[in-house]
C-alpha cells in the first residue's frame, strides 16, 4: 500500500529541485537498491511486489499497479527504493580524475560514471550546470557505479586554480594522446556536448591533447563526449599502470 | 504541401518492413540531409519550410505544422528527404571491420557508426538481428557517418567460415587488449547488450582479448558495447597505425 503522502514524495522526486529539499532519491530494481545498499546508502523507505520482504518498518508492499503508478521507468521493475542522498565527502586533490563541463545528457553522465568505476577512478568533478547523479535516469544507468565514485559539483575554474594535478582537456590541435607523456594522476576536462570546454576553463587547461582521427575523409565532426573519456581513460590507464 | 499519401508513405517509414518494401528511409535535418547528398544517397523527395528550396520537381514546402506531422522527430527540423536505401556495395574481405553480434539498441549501433568513421573502418559487419542502420534514430545519431560506412547485414557464422582475417573478440578470460599483438585487418566482434557474444560465433573467434578492468572493487559488470567499442578500436589503430 502506498499513501498519498509517499505516491506525492515519489513522484516529486523525479525534480532536482525536490531532491535537493528532501535530501532523498530514487533506485528502482533489485539489483541497483542491492548494489546502493552494498555501498552503504541510507534506505529511507522500499516498496516492493514481493511480500516476502516486507518484515521490516519501512518496507512496504505494492500490487503491480501500485508500482507501475510510482516508478519512473517504462517498465516498473519489482521494487522501488527511497534513498538519503549522502553528505559530499571530502575531495583528494591527488589520483586520476575526470571533470565534467557542462555535460547535459544524463544518459552520457551515466555512461561516464560507469566507465570511472571500471578503470578506477575514484573522483568525479562536475560543474554547476552537469547533469544531476541523482537524475533517475543516472542511477538507473549505471546500474550501482553511482555507489563506487563520488562525484563533486562545485566551480571547476576554482578548484583548477587550486590544484597541483596536472589538467588535460581534449582540442582538435592539440597533441596526440598516443604520443604525448601521460601522467598517474591528473585531471582529464571532458565538455559539454554541443560547445565543448567553456572559454573560462581553456586557459587553465595545462596539457591540450587530442584523438587522432583516421578517416580518410576527415569529415566526423567529433566523438561523442562518452566513447571520447572512454578512449582516454583506457590510454592513461594502459600508458601509466600496465 | 504534404498529400495524404506522402504522409502515410513517410510514416510508414518508421517501420522496417516498410522500408524493405519500398527501398526507402528518412533523413531530417539540413546537416544530415547534405551529409547524406554529399555521399551519393538519392533523394526520392524533399519536404521544407524554406521556400526558396522548393524549386525542383521533388522538393516540397511545407508548413512548420505539416512537417511536424510527418517528422520522427521530438522537436522538427526545418526539413525532411526521403532517401532510396542504396544496394549493397561487394563486400571485400580486408581491412579492419566491426561485426555486430544482436547488438540491438539503435543509439548504441549509431554510436559505433560514428566510431568506424572516426577510426577509418569502412565495413560494419551486422548479423541479421541487429538494429536496422536505417532506422531513423540511427540515421540522426550518426550525422552522416552513416553515409561514409558500408554497412553489411548478414549471417556472421557463414561469413566467419570463409573469411582469412583473424577474428578478436572481448571475453572477461582474454588476453590484455594493451598486451595482445594486434593485427592491422582483422575482425573485431562485439556482442549483445546482455547477452554478449552468441554461443555459435564463440567457437569461431580465433583471438580472445579483454581490456583490463582498474577498478579495486571489481564489481562493474561489463562496459557498454559502445565504450567498449571505442576503446578496441582506439587500440588497434593506436599499436598498428602510429
Amino acid at each position: 500500500m502506498v499513501s498519498k503522502s509517499q505516491t506525492k514524495l515519489i513522484t516529486s522526486l523525479q525534480q532536482k529541485k525536490y531532491r535537493d529539499q528532501t535530501g532523498l532519491f530514487v533506485g528502482e530494481g533489485p539489483k541497483v537498491i542491492a548494489e546502493l545498499l552494498k555501498e552503504g546508502f541510507k534506505l529511507q523507505s522500499l516498496f516492493t511486489t514481493d511480500a516476502s520482504q516486507t518484515a521490516a518498518e519501512n518496507h512496504f508492499y505494492v500490487t503491480d499497479a501500485e508500482l507501475k503508478r510510482i516508478s519512473f521507468l517504462k517498465t516498473a521493475n519489482t521494487s522501488l527504493g527511497v534513498f538519503e542522498i549522502p553528505k559530499p565527502k571530502l575531495l583528494q586533490d591527488s589520483g586520476l580524475m575526470v571533470a565534467l563541463d557542462a555535460v547535459r545528457d544524463p544518459g552520457n553522465l551515466g555512461t561516464i560514471i560507469r566507465l570511472c568505476d571500471w578503470f578506477g577512478v575514484q573522483q568525479i568533478l562536475c560543474s554547476e550546470d552537469t547533469a544531476d547523479c541523482f537524475n533517475p535516469k543516472v542511477v538507473q544507468a549505471t546500474m550501482g557505479s553511482m555507489a563506487r565514485v563520488q562525484i563533486h559539483y562545485l566551480s571547476l575554474s576554482v578548484f583548477f586554480k587550486k590544484t597541483k594535478l596536472p589538467i588535460y582537456g581534449g582540442f582538435m590541435d592539440g597533441k596526440s594522446v598516443y604520443s604525448e607523456k601521460l601522467t598517474k594522476d591528473g585531471i582529464i576536462v571532458m565538455g559539454n556536448e554541443a560547445n565543448g570546454i567553456s572559454e573560462a576553463l581553456i586557459q587553465k587547461i595545462t596539457h591540450k591533447i587530442t584523438i587522432p582521427r583516421f578517416g580518410k575523409t576527415q569529415k566526423t565532426e567529433s566523438l561523442n563526449v562518452a566513447t571520447a573519456t572512454a578512449i582516454l581513460l583506457s590510454e592513461f590507464r594502459r600508458s601509466t599502470e600496465t
